[in-house]
């Protein structure tokens, strides 16, 4: 049976993907992915066929790997972290549209959010908020909004895509925006390379976080009220009241 | 070398941890945790010895873990979803203190946010925040007061621990919070039992959810403005302008 699967390869190392990710894997003819990607995946599965796109083309590798599923084989689109959390899940159902064929089965990833927070200690164990700095295609203002309601709301933020190339002020701007909400002590920590080669952590105040260093390839944790340095790990206790 | 993984299962089959929990357990000489996720690994890891406390004693699992890890073995603590959201990692640093010994290792897994989203289609594609309406560990107030700034900030919401045999009614008193701010048609899925016997999905609307069934086996999801139906699957888009 033709299927495609839009498979979640976690944060790099083959190790971070789960045993269904592997699974659907193994089971597919076709690899489709960001050249990056693939290039990661290659080794690991020698006698698949391999399709990779630039990092933009993102409808084009949607399309490329439906036709080829609607064609007979089976395909796997992988994405880094989730294929759902800022992923392509969402866009291979849009360039489906109302069809039922070919069969999609979305296989889950470890997000940024996750695998960066265990890399730092446990700043994410109570309720959260998610927000991409990336304003290529959502309204900076629209951005602004959101951190203004989750500081105000006192969630611990997770910042994916907090600076690019084309975009090295996007941090310190959120951090003008937090600032207004929260205090210049409040704990910050930076995961860069998860489970990668380079693998790092820093941890920060939120006021030092305005000019702090962060590229495409780090994940920022801000935390809540809760959130403190404990033993060089940060963390945000849940409350259990008999601690 | 003595070490405390703190393991992330995912939502309950061993397929959908990943390949490095799977060692973590493997490497382990003891694996520890909550009653019934010990006897979902029981078959899996015959060999290895295994402790289980009821659900609500999480700092004695801690303290039983740091315990057995600092006498020199190598320990598993396992919790279901991550190891870090509405997970054990922020309490193990708690218990631990100050200390450097014993080693911890957070290993992070699927939290119910992706593994639910992927389930129900690509719901979380773009920014969200998760709110637990657990009130055991938090004041209703503060809960309400997350669910009105994530919806008036137009984030998709994941509601974990909406209703419990305690507490049946606190998914209705959250609809009625994120009616204030939403249209009542807003679209929302339900994940049960992800990835366990039994899994289903069922989609309504805003207006509809307050009335809908749920137990402590459910993951909510509610759409951001973006999110609609498409082709029987909840989608939230990226925005990708090239489609």
């Amino acid at each position: 049976m033709a299927k495609l699967y839009v498979v979640g390869i976690g944060p790099g190392g083959a190790e971070d993907m789960t045993l269904r990710a592997d699974r659907a894997l193994r089971e597919s003819d076709i690899i489709i992915g960001y050249t990056v990607y693939v290039e990661l995946l290659r080794p690991r599965y020698p006698e698949k066929e391999f399709l990779s796109t630039s990092m933009t083309r993102e409808a084009e590798r949607c399309r490329l790997a439906l036709e080829a599923a609607r064609s007979g084989k089976t395909v796997a689109l992988v994405c880094s972290g989730d294929s759902g959390v800022y992923g392509m899940a969402a866009l291979v159902y849009e360039v489906r549209g109302g069809a039922a064929e070919p069969a999609v089965e979305v296989v889950p990833g470890l997000t940024a959010a996750c695998s960066g927070a265990a890399l730092l200690g446990a700043p994410l164990t109570h309720d959260f908020a998610a927000v991409s700095l990336s304003d290529r295609l959502t309204p900076w203002e629209a951005i602004e909004k959101r951190l203004a309601a989750a500081a105000e709301a006192d969630f611990c933020i997770v910042l994916y895509n907090p600076a690019s190339r084309g975009r090295p002020e996007h941090l310190r701007r959120a951090c003008e925006v937090l600032l207004r909400h929260l205090p210049p002590e409040r704990p910050c920590g930076i995961a860069r390379n998860i489970a990668r080669e380079g693998e790092q952590r820093r941890f920060c105040t939120l006021a030092e976080l305005q000019d702090a260093e962060a590229d495409m390839f780090c994940t920022v944790f801000v935390g809540s009220s809760a959130t403190r340095m404990l033993g060089g790990e940060m963390v945000t206790p849940r409350g259990y009241r008999d601690v």
